[in-house]
């Protein structure tokens, strides 16, 4: 008889210390772990399995969407990399660079990728000939290393996994409506799969892309009122194309350049999804994405015909659900708490007495709600449950931002909202990075967007007094 | 009205330059495209699509193999490396170095990822306490960079796409039964998917893996003859897990060694594929991988109901085949020799005429055999012609390497047989690694694997004379 595991170890308590919890569930819940490379990952299966599904379901959006996937090289070369001028300033100092292959020197440096943008540019300026080989719609699934100087698992690595998107269009229109367009895949992703509801709205010129003409962004807030920012599109104009010689024969047959957009999200999302659903007991996943949907429990498993039902309903429910079954020698106590741990929307537990009402009961990982259902029924209930813990997630997480989100007019408001309490702070706004800068100087906070939803909050930027442009959300970021 | 595309260039024929007729079939076909960085590519859409499709179906077989996908970083410090002797030795003089992080020297070297027995081995150390954490069935799917003097596209690329399996198992008996299993799952790919015969079998200690105590392999031969190594798979014995101090407490409750394999396969398949199967007209691609299974080209284009009932077809077609339809102004000769170079495995074709009869033309890409088709009966006529392309692909690749196997006793035979010819030769084999290097200096040839299948051709080894061992199959490798 095999020893019983010890109960799982509690994790820190959110409201002790956040950042502490948040570290405790990457491990507990056994999303990743450290290496001996400072800032890189492991991503072990756990982890890498969201990652898969959040994958499969944006591939299939970008794929509705006509884009292909490419794949470009891991090296670029330091010449290449410096040829359009706002890029190599906001990469160089967070690049790798490579300047050894076996036991030779390197005549040039090569950089670990960043991003990918001057490689994309590259190819583009050898297939783009003539009106007709656009738009280009491409994509790459690939890792991408930032020489970064604090690192956190998912949140901010060395190293991590993303999406990005290239594409290179006729018209300044055509690569406008892209860049909305992905946007609002993005947000589609958080809000209809991973139950995470963004703001969407424009970077300022301070917080772009290195190199774009405007940044697209979607904010997130996390549990303890900090934003994340979980995806971004960029709109580049021309001036990528100037730099790399793109140029093609339009339908007036004259030479023109054409007009670009980029576009990622990456694994960072995985950190989004534990920091605004999980709890004291650890990672709770939204229906969609978790690996496992369903847990199976047997009750008092070793009397009769129990296992043998809990087997039969496994098997029955694969068909329709991402199902499992924990038939080992672990008390159900054990499970229950591993399984709450690992964030699975639903448990199943089937016991005797169940057996006799041929019935079982159905646990919600969000809110602990019990149903007890008969087995005929158990196919629909399941799939009507899944929905009410996404959607139960996305309101508790709207809930959490909207008590979260203020508005002020003044900077004393502004200093007496950011003072202790994480949250979004909308203010107007005059358009200059002074008025930034002095933001983050006296109020520790960053603009995250102008929102596309904007509201009129008064006639002056409350920071330096002068007419306001626009509206400004400003908050504390991961 | 739009210009009329210039007809499809013709490529170099094999028979005059095999090596300029590949390189021209991966560009004319879009497979891949060079990149300023020295022997690296570009995977161009349609090159990837092959890709996604072999990635898509290997991973399904891993998964039903009770395999899960992890994600290891990047970089490996140098010391990490130097851990197993024989593996550093193998690979230290082919790794790209990281000597730099933004502007600051690093105080250790990393290398980019040659392959990654070493971080798994290190987080292995840290995830197996005890017999009841095994086995470990890891892979993952990533670029690796070797730094390599001569390139090819797909078939030798200083960085490439594969997929690396890891596994750690309680028993020697357990590891060499995973070994065998991932190999079967390689040939299964290779003659069931990509329609490639492969030889299964052992290679010599000269030829296997850096570290490994032996390494399976699957050989396939090209269709000049010369081979190509197309998946190996590994067995580690516990040497890596000595050398990383990886150990569980066993059932007996002391503490023992873990036994390792791993296994890869790699976008050099890619290369396998286009000089397994392809002609003069350029790329013919197995029905079961191929990005698009059938293309449907109008004829008479602009003549009532035509494009109608084209398009009608490419929408019923796409619920059941991977199907486009090429509407554009390009003559029908030029969209025939486009999707010939392309390798699309059936065309569809369908004219006033056919309208008139209610049926249409299937025309396969591997010997051109034209088919007069009712329309009522379109899904199952495709889907067993899409059948009859893979098995003719698959006959025509087994009745080349059977014309071009053979077996010798002699070194004049062998000499005779090698001169000027490509092709497996089988003789008898004393073991020696002397004898090896004899055969590479003498006849040009290396030893593919020691086949599981064995034959007695003889008693002594035609090289020294000695006692034999074993059957090698011998050739000239890609």
């Amino acid at each position: 008889m095999a020893e019983q595991k010890k109960l799982v170890e509690a994790i820190t308590p959110m409201e002790e210390d956040f950042a502490k919890w948040y570290t405790d569930v990457v491990k507990k819940a056994e999303l990743a772990d450290y290496s001996s490379v400072r800032g890189c990952m492991i991503i072990r299966p756990y982890g890498y399995a969201i990652w898969e599904n959040i994958q499969h379901t944006l591939d299939g959006m970008f794929k509705a969407t006509g884009h292909e996937n490419v794949y470009m090289p891991l090296l670029i070369p330091e010449s290449l990399l410096q040829k359009e001028k706002d890029h190599v300033e906001g990469f160089a100092p967070e690049v790798a660079w490579v300047t050894h292959g076996g036991s030779e020197a390197l005549t040039e440096r090569l950089c670990v990728r960043p991003t990918s943008e001057t490689l994309f540019c590259e190819h583009y300026a050898h297939v783009i000939k003539s009106y007709r080989d656009l738009p280009k719609l491409y994509n790459q699934w690939c890792s991408v290393l930032r020489w970064e100087k604090t690192t956190r698992p998912f949140l901010r690595t060395m190293e991590f996994l993303w999406q990005e998107g290239h594409t290179m269009h006729e018209t300044r229109e055509e690569a406008v409506a892209e860049t909305e367009q992905m946007l609002n895949v993005y947000a589609d992703l958080c809000e209809n799969y991973l139950a995470i509801p963004v703001l969407k709205g424009k970077k300022t010129d301070k917080e772009k892309f290195a190199g774009a003409e405007s940044t697209y962004t979607i904010e997130a807030m996390m549990h303890d009122g900090k934003a994340l920012q979980s995806g971004t599109s960029h709109f580049f104009g021309d001036g990528f194309a100037r730099a790399f010689d793109i140029q093609y024969t339009g339908r007036d047959n004259k030479l023109a350049y054409p007009f670009q957009t980029s576009w990622g999200m990456s694994t960072r999302i995985i950190g989004a999804i534990i920091m605004t659903h999980g709890d004291d007991s650890g990672l709770v996943l939204p229906p969609r994405i978790a690996p496992t949907q369903l847990m199976i429990v047997p009750i008092a498993m070793h009397k009769g015909g129990v296992l043998e039902k809990a087997q039969e309903l496994c098997q029955r429910l694969q068909k329709t659900f991402r199902v499992k079954l924990d038939a080992s020698d672990n008390s159900p106590g054990w499970k229950f708490a591993e399984y709450e741990m690992k964030g699975v929307p639903l448990r199943l537990e089937i016991g005797p007495k169940d057996l006799e009402k041929n019935q079982c009961v159905l646990v919600r990982r969000d809110n602990r709600e019990k149903t007890f259902v008969p087995l005929d029924q158990l196919e629909a209930e399941i799939a009507r449950l899944l929905d009410a813990v996404h959607d139960g997630l996305y309101q508790r997480a709207l809930q959490n931002r909207e008590s979260r989100t203020w508005s002020a007019t003044t900077m004393e408001e502004i200093l007496a909202l950011a003072n202790g309490k994480n949250g979004f702070i909308k203010t107007m706004w005059c358009g200059d990075e002074a008025c930034e800068l002095a933001m983050k100087e006296q109020a520790g906070l960053t603009s995250r967007c102008m929102p596309f939803e904007q509201e009129h909050l008064g006639d002056v930027c409350p920071i330096c007094g002068k007419p306001a442009k626009t509206m400004v959300v400003w908050g504390k970021a991961y």
